[in-house]
C-alpha cells in the first residue's frame, strides 16, 4: 500500500489505499518502514510522504482490527511495536522529511505527519486524535511528539476533547507550519527544499536534533564541495547547482 | 473560599471570593488543596476551575498580606511553600483539568490557570504576571510551566515588561487554549471531555505526562470495557455511553 | 563596530557597520563581546541590542571571509569559537536582554536576535537563516535556540527551505514576540520595563533561566528596597520610582 517515487532530489513514499481512507493494517507498518529505508538510501535529498487519494492522507490504524486485541495480549505489543518501529525509522532519516497532508489526518495518521521534520497542509486537510472516543491510549513517543509542536496545553485540548481541527486551527496551534493552495500544495517549498545543500540538509538536521560530532559537521562544511559551488554561485550572482 | 459543585461527570472548582477579586489569602491555599483532593476522589471524569463572579478568575495571592513578610523570614516560607502545595496537588492530579477564566487573571491567578491542563478563556478575560511592579519574584516551578506554555520569549516579555494582555493575545501566544463566546464558554469543550472515555482521559494524560508504565497502559486498554462499549458504539454508529 | 548609549535605566549595544548591512567579520566578535560585558557591569537595567541603520539589524556572519577558512582549519574554529562566545556571554547577562529588529535580519544576526531574551520587530523587518544555499551549517546551541523558539517543525522549515520571513511570519510563528510601529518601534516596551523593579527583573530571569538559589531569590524579594518602595507605590496608588 505505499509507493516510492523518485524524481530528482524528491523521494515521494505515496500512501495507496485510499478505498480505506488510507487506514493502514498492522501488517503493513513494516512495509512503510522499508519503503522509507529505500526512500532513505536514494539520491534524494528529501523524502515527502503523501497520499495518493487528496481526500484521505491516513485515517490512522485500521481500527477493524482492534476487536482481536481484545483477548491476544500478545497480538497488542505487535499492533504497539509495529507502529513504533516505522515511527521512530521516519524520525531517525538524515535527510529532511516533509508531510504533505491532503484530506483527512486521524489518529496514527496525526502521528505519521508529525513523524516527519515539517508538515504542509492542504486548506481542506483536517486533524483528529480520537483514543478518548474509543477507550484506547496513544503510543508516548507520539505524545511526547505533539506537545514538541503544539505544546503541553493544546496537546491536551486535542487528546481530551478529541475533537477534528482544520487546517486553519491546526496552522494557529503548530500541529502544521504552512498551509498551501491546493493546485500547487507545496511545490514551491519541495523545490526550495531540493534545489539546497545536501551538506547543509544533513548536518543541520544532525545539528538541530542534537545529534553527536555537530561542531565537526560544521567545521567539515567548509572543505565541502557543496560549499564551493555555494559561494561560487553567491559570488556570481547566480543560482547554485548542488551535486547530487 | 472554594465551592465543591459536583453535577455528573463534571466537577467545578468554584472560586468565590468576588468582593477581593478572588485574591486568596496564605491561609487559603490549603482549603483549595483540600478541596482539589475531593474533586480527584469522586467519580467526576473532568475537574474544572472557575469563578463564582465573571468579573474576576483570581486577583492572585492577596498583596495585603505581604508587608508581613517583610520582617518574618519563616512566614515568607510559609507563603511560597502553601501556593506550591495546592498548585502541585492541582498538577498531580491524574484526570483532566480545566480552567475557564473569565474576567481579571493575575500573578498567582495565572500560576492557578497554568496549573490545570488547559484553559478556555472568555472574550473579555486579561492576564498579567506583575512581581516586576512590586520587587518582587514568581516561583520557579510557575515560570517553568509559563515558558512551556508560551516559550520563553514570550514569558519574558510578560515577566519583564508586567503588562496586561487581553484574551485575544492570551490566545495567540498559547496562554489559554480557547476562547469562547460569553453565553456558552467553555460548555462545548466540557462536555465533549465529559462524554469521553474515563479509561482513556487517564491513560492519555498519565502519558502525556511521561509518566511510568505508559505502554501497559496503552495495552490493557484494549481489555477495558471503555473500549469494549467505544468499539460496539463505533460499529453501531451510536454515540458512546462510557459507564462511570 | 558596536557602539554602547547607555541613557538613564537603558544601555543600547548599536550595531553600526551600515556600508556592510551591519554584516560581523570574524575578529569583531570580541568587540561585541567586551561591549555586552559594559552594558552588564553599567547600573543600567535593560540591555537593548539594535542597529544604527534602519534598513538593516545584522547580515550575520561576514561571507567574503568564508572562502579563507575551505583550506584553513585552524581558522574555521576560530570563526566558531568567536560567535558561540559573545552570543554565550548575551545569553549569560542577568538582566533583561531585547533585540530591536529593524529591516534585515540574516544567518548569525537571527542568532544574535535569538540570544537576547525577546525580540521587537519592526514591520519592515525580515528573517532568514541560510546556510543550507552555501553548503554550510549553523552552530548548536542557536539551533537549540531557535528550536525553542518557534518549535521543532517550523525551524526546520526556515532551516531547510532558508527561505526570507516578514515580521507577520516571524510574530506568527513565535521568532519574534512583538511588533512595533516604526515611529516607536519598541519604545513602549522599553520604557515599560525601565519603569520595573531591578531586584525583580535580575530574579525573574534568574528564575526562568531555572538557576541556583531562586527560592532563596523569592523569599529574599520582601525584604528588598524595591518591594519596600512597589508596595508603598501600590497603598498610595503612585508610579513607583525604584531606586537605580
Amino acid at each position: 500500500m505505499f509507493k516510492l517515487e523518485i524524481e530528482g532530489p524528491v523521494a515521494r513514499v505515496v500512501i495507496d489505499r485510499g478505498e480505506k481512507r488510507n487506514a493502514i493494517p498492522i501488517a503493513c507498518w513494516s512495509a512503510l518502514e522499508r519503503t522509507v529505508n529505500d526512500a532513505a538510501a536514494s539520491d534524494a535529498r528529501l523524502i515527502v510522504i503523501t497520499s495518493a487519494d487528496p481526500g484521505s492522507f491516513c485515517a490512522g490504524a485500521d481500527l477493524s482490527e482492534l476487536p482481536a486485541l481484545i483477548d491476544d495480549v500478545k497480538k497488542r505489543h505487535i499492533f504497539r511495536g509495529a507502529m513504533s518501529s516505522a515511527l521512530a525509522r521516519i524520525r531517525a532519516v538524515g535527510k529532511p522529511t516533509l508531510a504533505l497532508v491532503e484530506g483527512g489526518c486521524f489518529g496514527a495518521g496525526v502521528s505519521l505527519a508529525m513523524a516527519c521534520d515539517m508538515r504542509v497542509a492542504g486548506p481542506n486537510s483536517s486533524y483528529a486524535i480520537t483514543p478518548a472516543r474509543f477507550g484506547i491510549s496513544y503510543p508516548q513517543p507520539d505524545l511526547a511528539r505533539l506537545a514538541e509542536l503544539v505544546g503541553p496545553g493544546q496537546a491536551a485540548r486535542l487528546l481530551y476533547g478529541a475533537e477534528t481541527i482544520d487546517a486553519t486551527e491546526a496552522h494557529r496551534i503548530g500541529l502544521v507550519e504552512l498551509i498551501c493552495h491546493q493546485a500547487q500544495i507545496g511545490a514551491d517549498m519541495i523545490e526550495r527544499i531540493a534545489g539546497n545543500a545536501p551538506y547543509s540538509l544533513c548536518a543541520l538536521k544532525a545539528t538541530l536534533a542534537g545529534r553527536f560530532g555537530v561542531d565537526k559537521r560544521f567545521d567539515d562544511a567548509f572543505a565541502s564541495a557543496d560549499f564551493a559551488e555555494g559561494w561560487q554561485a553567491f559570488r556570481s550572482g547566480r543560482k547554485p547547482s548542488f551535486g547530487g
